[in-house]
C-alpha cells in the first residue's frame, strides 16, 4: 500500500503546483486600512434580539475585540467602529506579513471573530451564542495623510446618517407604524426634519443620545510621556476607547503620535 | 456642535475615497482553493499542552469546523485538513462572493475561527481556551482538474513526509534524545529508513498508525441517490470525513459527483 | 562636482525602491489573448484618408504586420484582426516574459507598431505617413478551449454586425444622405432588413462582398507534413492569412494544430 | 452560408466572454512612472554599428522620441533616459486610461516605437533601418515625492556606473584587449579606479566627458512665465531636454513647476 503511495508521491511537482499563486502586495509606504463587516448581521441581531436601533452590550462587545487586535497587531495604530463594522489602520511602514492582503485581512478577521466568541459571555451574560458568527473583510490602501483622515471621516459621516435614520424608524415601528410605513415617512427628509421628528413626536434630544451612538468607538494608543516626552519609536500606550468627532482634525492635531506622520 | 458636524459631512465625497479600492476578482471558470493555516499554531499546541507527534482530539476539532465550513457554504465542494492547515475547493463556477478574493478568503477563515474556538469545550472538556486562536488565509486559482488534483496531492504528499518524520522525531526526543540531537539523528534519511528505525527501535509499524494521522482528512458531500439516480445540480448529500488516498485517481474515479466536471 | 555625485550615489537603496514594482503574473496553464487597438485610428483614418467603409490597403498593411507578430513571437499560435484591432492568441504553456502582462502586452504592441510603421510604403506608395500612429493593449486569460473560441467568435459577430452596418451606412452617406441622416435610416434595422436594404436600393448583394471585410482576418502557421506525419513540438510552417469562419467548429476541427490542445 | 453565420451568432455571450477582463488600476493619487528598455538592444546596436560605448546619434534619436511623448501625453511631467531606456513620469491625478497600467503602458511605448520608426532617418541619413526595434514596458506607482526622487536619482546612478564601466571596458578593447580580459581587468574596480586608468593608461578625464553619456537626459516642460507669473494649472512651457544632476535636490528645487506637488 505505502509502495505505491510513495511511487505517486514522485510525481508530484510542488514547484509547478506553487506557481499557481499569484503573489499580490500592498503598494508600500501607504496606509493600509482593512474593514470587517458581519457577515449576514441582520439575522444575527435578530436571532440574538439585539436592542434597536442600538444594542449598546453589542456594540461594546465590538469595541473590546478591537481593542484585543490593537494589543495583538502593533503595526495597527487606529480602529473606528460602528455597528457591525469596524476598520484597522495600519501604519504606512508595516510589512506585516510582507504586505500580502489575504493574510493580513484574514489574520485580523480571524482573530476578531475568535475574540468576539470567546468575550461574548463578559456581555451577554444570560444569552446563548445561538451560532457561529463571522465576519467578512477587505483591503484599501490610502497614499496620503489627508485622504485617510477622508475615509475615515466618510465613515463617520455614516454613522451620523444611520444612527439617525435608525433612531427615527425604530421609533416609529414601536409607537406602532409597520416597517414599511416608518420606511415611507422618513423618505426624503433631511438632517433637520428628521432631529425635528425625534425632539416633537418622541421627545428625543437626538444631541442628547449616548456618544458611542452618535459617534462610533475610536481605539487607538494612549499617549506615554515619560520623563516629560513621549516615547520612542514604539508607540506603547494603554489601549483606549473613544466616542470622539475624528472628523474635524482637531482631534489629529491634539493627537499627533497616533498616525505620527512624516 | 451638531452645526459643525453637518457642516464637515458636506466636504467628505464618498465617491472620490471609494475609488481607491480595487476591485480584483478570482478568474472565472478555474476552480478556487483556499487555504487557511494557525496562526502561530506552534505555540498554541504548547500551551494547550497537544500531544505530539498528533493530537487526535485537536485533528477532529479542525475536521469538525471544516464540515462546518461545507455545509454553510455550498459552493466548497471539497475540504483536505492536516495538521493545523485545511485547504476548501470551491467549484468552479463559484459565484461566492463576485470572486474577489478577500471576502471569501476571510469570510471562511472568520467561520472557521468562530467555529473552532465554539466547538472547543466538546472536544477538550477539560481544557480551557488560554488565548484565541486565530487562522490566516490565502486563495489560489486552478484552471484545470488535472492540476487541481496534483494540488491536492501535494498536500497529502505534505502530510506522508511531515508525520513520518515527526512520528520519528518525538519518538526519539520520547527516548531520552534533546531535540537537537533528534533532529541530527534524522538528517538526510530516506522513507525505508525512517520506517525501520520506528519498527526496529520503537516497534511501531508506520503503516499500522491511524489513517488520519497519515493520510490527513478529507471532507465531501457523500452521494445522494434518489430513485437510482444521482440527484441534479445541487448536491446535497451529508458532509462525511475521510482518511483516504487523494493521490490516486481512482478515489476521484469513484466520486465523480465530488468534483463533476465537464 | 563628481566629489558630490559620487556621495549621493551612496544614499539611494536600489531594493527599495524596486520594492514597489508589482509582480502580477498571468494564471499559469491558461490561453493569454492580448487584443490591440489602434489609437485615436477614427481621425488617423480621416487624415489618411482610408476609403469607407474599409480600406483595403489598411487592412493589408495590418494583417501583414500581424504576421510579422507571429513570425517575431513563436508562442502566438494564432492572431484575429479586424478594422484597427488585432487579437494575438498565446499558447497555454507560453512562459513569454515570465507571463508579466506588462511586458507581454507592450512588446507586442510596439513590435506591431514598428512594423506598421516600417511597412507602410510598400501598401501606400503614395501616400506619406502624417504622424505617428499607435495601438494600446490589453490581456485577457481564458482558462478553456471553448471559452477560448467563443472569445474569437465574438469578435468575428463584431466584424460581421459592423461590416454590415457601415456598409449600409456610407453607402446612404455616398448617395446623399446626411450622417446624422444616415444614422436615423438604420437605427433599430435587423440583419435581414440591412440585406434587403444594400440589395433593393444600392444592388449590393452582401454575401458577394469580399471575405476580408465580411470575416475578418485570421493568421496562423500553416501545417508541415515531414514524411507524412505532423512535425512535433514546434510548430514551424509558413504563417498565412486566411478569412475563413472561425465561428464554426469545423474550422478548428480542420485545423487541430493550431490550437494543439490536451 | 450567411443563414448559418447569423444562427451560430445568437450564440456568444459577449457579457460572459468578457467576464474574464480583470481591471485593475494603478493606485489613484500617487505618480506612476511608465519605463520602456529597447528588446533585444544589445543585438540590435550591432546591426545597426552603434558606436561603443555611446552612439551620440543614437541617443539623441531616443531623446526626440521623448520629446514627442511629452508632446502627445500632457499627464507626463518628466522623463529621464539612458541608453535604450527611458522613464515616464505621470502626474499623481492622472486619470490616463483610467490608470489601466496595460493600456497606459502600451501606448506609450507603441507611440515611442513609431516616432523611433519615422524619426530614424532624420538622425542617421545614411544608415538603413534593418528590422522592426521594438520597446517592452512596465508601470511602477510611487505614492510620494521623495521616493519617486530616490526612483529617479536611482536610474541616474545606473547611467553613472554603466557609462564608467563601459568607457573602459571600450578602451581596453579598443587598446587590443579581448572582451574577456577587458572584463577581468575591471572585476571589483572601484570609481577612483576606472578613472585612473581611463587618465593614465588613455589620457581621458571622465569628468570631461561629455554630459549626455555622463548624466543621461533629463526632459520637461520648460517654464512659462507670462506677466511675471508661473502660468496656472496646465504646464504649457516648450518642452527641452537638458542632462543635468538630478540627484541633487537643488535641480528639484530650481524647477518646482515640474513635479509640482502639494
Amino acid at each position: 500500500d505505502l509502495g505505491h503511495f510513495t511511487k505517486d508521491i514522485g510525481k508530484i511537482e510542488p514547484d509547478y503546483v506553487r506557481s499557481f499563486q499569484f503573489e499580490n502586495k500592498l503598494l508600500p509606504l501607504t496606509w493600509v486600512v482593512v474593514r470587517i463587516d458581519g457577515c449576514h448581521f441582520h439575522r444575527f441581531s435578530e436571532v440574538h434580539e439585539f436592542e434597536k436601533p442600538n444594542d449598546e452590550q453589542a456594540l461594546k462587545l465590538m469595541n473590546s475585540c478591537a481593542v484585543a487586535v490593537l494589543e495583538e497587531f502593533e503595526d495597527i495604530h487606529f480602529a473606528y467602529g460602528v455597528s457591525d463594522e469596524y476598520s484597522f489602520v495600519l501604519k504606512k511602514e508595516s510589512e506585516l506579513y510582507e504586505r500580502q492582503p489575504s493574510k493580513i485581512i484574514s489574520a485580523i478577521a480571524s482573530f476578531f471573530t475568535s475574540t468576539y466568541v470567546i468575550k461574548w459571555g463578559d456581555f451577554f451574560p444570560h444569552k446563548e451564542l445561538k451560532y457561529p458568527p463571522s465576519f467578512d473583510g477587505r483591503a484599501v490602501c490610502y497614499p496620503t495623510y489627508k485622504i485617510l483622515l477622508d475615509y475615515l471621516a466618510w465613515r463617520q459621516v455614516d454613522c451620523h446618517i444611520n444612527n439617525q435614520y435608525n433612531t427615527c424608524f425604530w421609533m416609529l415601528v414601536k409607537s406602532g407604524k409597520t416597517k414599511t410605513q416608518s420606511q415611507d415617512y422618513l423618505k426624503g427628509t433631511q438632517t433637520r426634519e428628521k432631529n425635528e421628528l425625534l425632539s416633537r413626536q418622541f421627545g428625543i434630544e437626538y444631541n442628547s443620545l449616548p456618544l458611542i451612538f452618535r459617534m462610533g468607538s475610536s481605539v487607538f494608543r494612549s499617549k506615554v510621556i515619560e520623563n516629560g516626552i513621549v516615547s520612542g519609536k514604539k508607540v506603547e500606550g494603554e489601549v483606549v476607547v473613544d466616542h470622539c468627532n475624528i472628523i474635524e482634525h482637531s482631534f489629529w492635531e491634539e493627537h499627533p503620535h497616533i498616525l505620527s506622520y512624516s
